[in-house]
């Protein structure tokens, strides 16, 4: 998904109805950074342009199904994208992050002070949208992924510079900071379409999910900087011990007794990428990557039409060409 | 409010079925903390525990007027106040405050991001447990709170260190960073409870907020630092103008001709604090909150029982017993 190509090719098969839905989109997203005061307008203004690839709305307009009248499933589609905006605001500021997607970052351009305050009014007006829908199973929906997110980054955090965290502590950092997002724009979508069953199209939306993070923690080892735009090992830099990691430690054990706190330059963190790639682990994180998507593309509920089906695979498909 | 007597007696005013209510409040505040992850729990337990009057908790309580079940009203007696602890997190965090109520602040003990992320839970928990009341109404009531209280502190901000801000912009301030959740609260309890008019109880919250908050902001001038705790001038030494200092600029217009940024210590703070007293100022500033607190009384709808109404006049008046 790092260019254009796939989403194109996913809202083409979509139908007819998925661009102009997303256009629709994108107007309240204007509406909503315009409507709330001046200091909203400008800082989330410019974030809400910044744009990125609107994947989750993306996403909820598919897992509806069908061709629905769609105000509610635009704010549905909306309200998501505010809270993942929410999210990157806050995380620029507790990252002190200068630019996203290249552009100054609302903690760069006005403080931390106004970057907490705008992702707190994002996340807001996220649920007043979303309120609109009548629906106290969507507010759930999204409330809970909310949680789940500040949850993943809480975790984060607290398992910072430690080496050995588990697989199983590891799987469950991106099934709050990354699935439950995605599962959420499903359920969405479901409860507005009612096409395909909930309980697959979440089991979808969190493959895909851990498929996504996965394969990102691979990007941030394996590069190359040309394509991702960072340094290899951003993470480790960081103190963030990811899949590449814990996987290569099996098998080169040197790597496991490693502080991460004494990798303190790009180039010391490029040094250890190189030492995680030798042992293969790479291959075996994008191999479990791999087969969550598959298991994505196996649960796409019958009760969807071809067209949302067919769209759905590419969504899949396009978590992994984004590493291709 | 600054000791519990007021409270004491409004509780004890508003009928028996008050205290278990807000029995239930704390019991589900400490299940909200205890269930959503360990550093959840050791973050936001602490910042639940260390409490506060529970003021938003009875307001809801009261205005929802009768005995009523009591499930529904407990959860948003609960989200408001989860609401109101995500906000003061985060201003901690963006005050690099150490303390609050006597104990030490999220961001004291765990740092920025704990903070910033335990703020991001406790707002995403508020709505997760509102919903569960299936209305629409109630979510969207705090979520345009939610963004208020955002555009409140946005708007100090940006108006900080600006010695001529307007009386209007001041009084706009008031409104967004503490009168509509005032407001939420009692359109909560009336939707919960049905009793009195929501929109008389609206007026009610909104004009108590304003009280609250002006006298706030002439106890940061008046003092006396043994009840309040901190020293006099505080505001301005952040920068933050207040109705005391526009009402005393208009009496002794050098006051007018300060620049904030000038201000850089107690003593240089105190000393204007003294000025503003000088004018009269102060006196003026607490007519204008008594306005508010008499407006508020006059709203009290008639619906609500004597009991409850008892209550409330209770509640507009502790808004003026934390200061004499």
């Amino acid at each position: 998904m790092s260019d254009p190509g796939p989403v194109t090719a996913i809202v083409h098969a979509g139908g007819a109805h998925v661009l102009p839905l997303l256009g629709r989109v994108e107007e309240l997203l204007r509406e909503v950074a315009a409507g709330h005061g001046p200091v909203l307008a400008e800082h989330a203004g410019s974030t809400i342009a910044a744009g990125g690839k609107r994947l989750r709305p993306l996403l909820v307009i598919l897992a509806a199904g069908g061709e629905p009248d769609g105000d509610g499933l635009v704010r549905a589609a909306a309200a998501v994208e505010l809270v993942h905006s929410a999210t990157l605001v806050h995380d620029d500021v507790l990252d002190l992050a200068p630019l996203r997607r290249g552009r100054p970052t609302v903690f760069a351009t006005a403080g931390r002070a106004a970057a907490t305050q705008t992702g707190d009014l994002l996340f807001a007006r996220a649920f007043a949208l979303l309120a609109r829908n009548d629906s106290p199973e969507q507010v759930r929906a999204l409330s809970d992924a909310g949680s789940a997110l500040a949850r993943g980054e809480l975790l984060q955090r607290s398992d910072a510079w430690d080496a050995t965290i588990s697989l199983e502590r590891y799987l469950r950092r991106c099934e709050l900071k990354t699935a439950r997002l995605f599962e959420a724009c499903c359920i969405l979508g479901a409860l507005e379409g009612g096409a395909g069953s909930a309980e697959a199209l979440r089991e979808f939306g969190r493959r895909i999910g851990l498929a996504f993070q996965i394969l990102d923690d691979v990007l941030d080892v394996a590069g190359p900087p040309e394509k991702t735009g960072k340094h290899r090992g951003t993470d480790l830099l960081d103190g963030t011990v990811t899949l590449p990691f814990i996987l290569a430690r099996e098998r080169d054990p040197d790597l496991g007794a490693i502080d991460p706190r004494a990798i303190a330059t790009p180039a010391a963190a490029e040094a250890i990428c190189d030492r995680i790639a030798a042992t293969g682990a790479l291959d075996e994180a994008r191999a479990a990557a791999l087969e969550h998507v598959a298991a994505a593309k196996a649960v796409i509920p019958d009760g969807l039409a071809e067209r949302e089906r067919a769209a759905l695979v590419l969504v899949a498909d396009g978590v992994v060409a984004r590493y291709s």
